[in-house]
């Protein structure tokens, strides 16, 4: 069999047991938390339910307005700041959901927007991302060459410097998060991890408390620098370490028609 | 200035405008809609809350129960099929949140999860993706050659056929959703287009209604294929469309060097 194909067969079996085993995991570290949860949401349900003696019908527009107006503590979603906050989560497809178009012509304009937004965002991050690698490279040979050393940069010594950038934006970003919005440090750094691999979750969101989004102008203005800048490190961190795995299929199939043409 | 200088800045201004465009779109689309769906829900809380008397107190409460059970329509989010569901939405950055962990130990290992996940994700959805192409384009050559026509497949073919593709099948994706989660075809097109994107908003998510998770085995393995499938198709119009940008930069750094060296 061709190189090319073994390779992408054994990419999808590895994957395949990564989300097995990840599967398993998942369930054994969260089922047990997910039943009490379960058994103490109902009980208190049943508790308000029967104290109120809320009707099966009324708890159901309840339950709708409840999970409409969490949004709303935000203050404007749609608003300008909220607006670019929102176009920031499409392009670089965090897409937290904590707000998302309503309108039939908002829907449509944001997939739009989606299309021609992701690569653009994408080619931009990895744009930087290159010029920072390139730079960092450029300072490292000069501090070598000072310190008298062999002045070659190698790849691994990059890698480093991403990864060390990396952490340190994610740990500054999760303790301004921490004493913001006041959520545990550790949730900060989850938030910051989530926000900058672009999944995403929505569990934790910045800017969603006391109206952040019109009287805080200043922490918005953070807020949108942390995913900007954070996602500008991480595409430096992938540039070095994913770019070459992404290619090596297209360079294999150059090097079997070169071959087949001698 | 260099030319991978001018080409970042360039992009950096396009993304920007991009940004503020999108939301100034989004500002004049949507504003009024969410003004107006926030009166309404306020009026109706104050209807209801009037209506039983609820104290704020225990208005809080109902509103803690009610996000958290939301996640419980769908069966048991990190049983077996629940926990892969999960999975495959960390790894390829979909994220939808429609169910997160909760323990700190969950969390942890989702952080960790996801570091080796998405780079092996994004390889093997590339590297299928390239086969997949690589596939077309010798079938291409063969129905040229049949119909007497000069056989050379060009680029713009292979992104023709992977655009038509990926339109099937975000449509047939769309219509299956369409019937078996009773969302309008419009919305279901839209969740098909925001999941194949990796966005993930999470405002419209399958399998989450009559504990579909552990009743329906056969939706299951459709809405998991749907989204591995999907997710091959775009990575192959994505490989065609974006790849060459992303090596642009270190290519002409390349090229400097050795006009440098000469
Ligand atoms: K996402
Ligand atoms: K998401």
């Amino acid at each position: 069999m061709k190189r090319q194909n073994v390779r992408t067969l054994s990419l999808i079996v590895c994957t395949f047991t990564y989300l097995l085993v990840g599967a398993a995991v998942f369930d054994a570290l969260e089922s047990d938390n997910e039943m009490s949860q379960r058994a103490l949401v109902d009980k208190l349900r049943a508790r308000l339910t029967d104290k109120y003696n809320i009707s099966d019908r009324d708890y159901r527009v309840l339950e709708a307005i409840i999970v409409k107006s969490i949004p709303h503590k935000a203050g404007y979603q749609w608003k300008f700041s909220g607006a670019f906050y929102f176009c920031i989560t499409v392009i670089t497809t965090i897409g937290y959901g904590h707000s998302t178009p309503m309108t039939v012509g908002g829907k449509t304009f944001c997939m739009f927007y989606a299309l021609a937004g992701i690569p653009l965002g994408l080619v931009m991050f990895q744009s930087i991302g290159e010029r920072l690698n390139t730079f960092v490279a450029f300072i490292l040979r000069h501090v070598k060459h000072c310190f008298g050393k062999n002045p070659e940069v190698t790849h691994m010594n990059l890698i480093m410097v991403a990864s060390g950038c990396g952490m340190m934006v994610m740990a500054s970003g999760a303790f301004v998060f921490h004493r913001i919005e006041g959520w545990e440090l550790f949730d900060s750094l989850y938030y910051a991890f989530i926000s900058l691999t672009t999944i995403g979750f929505g569990d934790f969101v910045a800017l969603q408390k006391d109206g952040a989004l019109q009287t805080q102008p200043q922490y918005v203005v953070f807020s949108l620098i942390f995913i900007l800048f954070g996602l500008t490190v991480v595409s430096a961190a992938m540039n070095l370490l994913v770019l070459r795995f992404l290619t090596m299929n297209t360079e294999d199939e150059r090097r079997d028609e070169v071959e087949a043409r001698m």
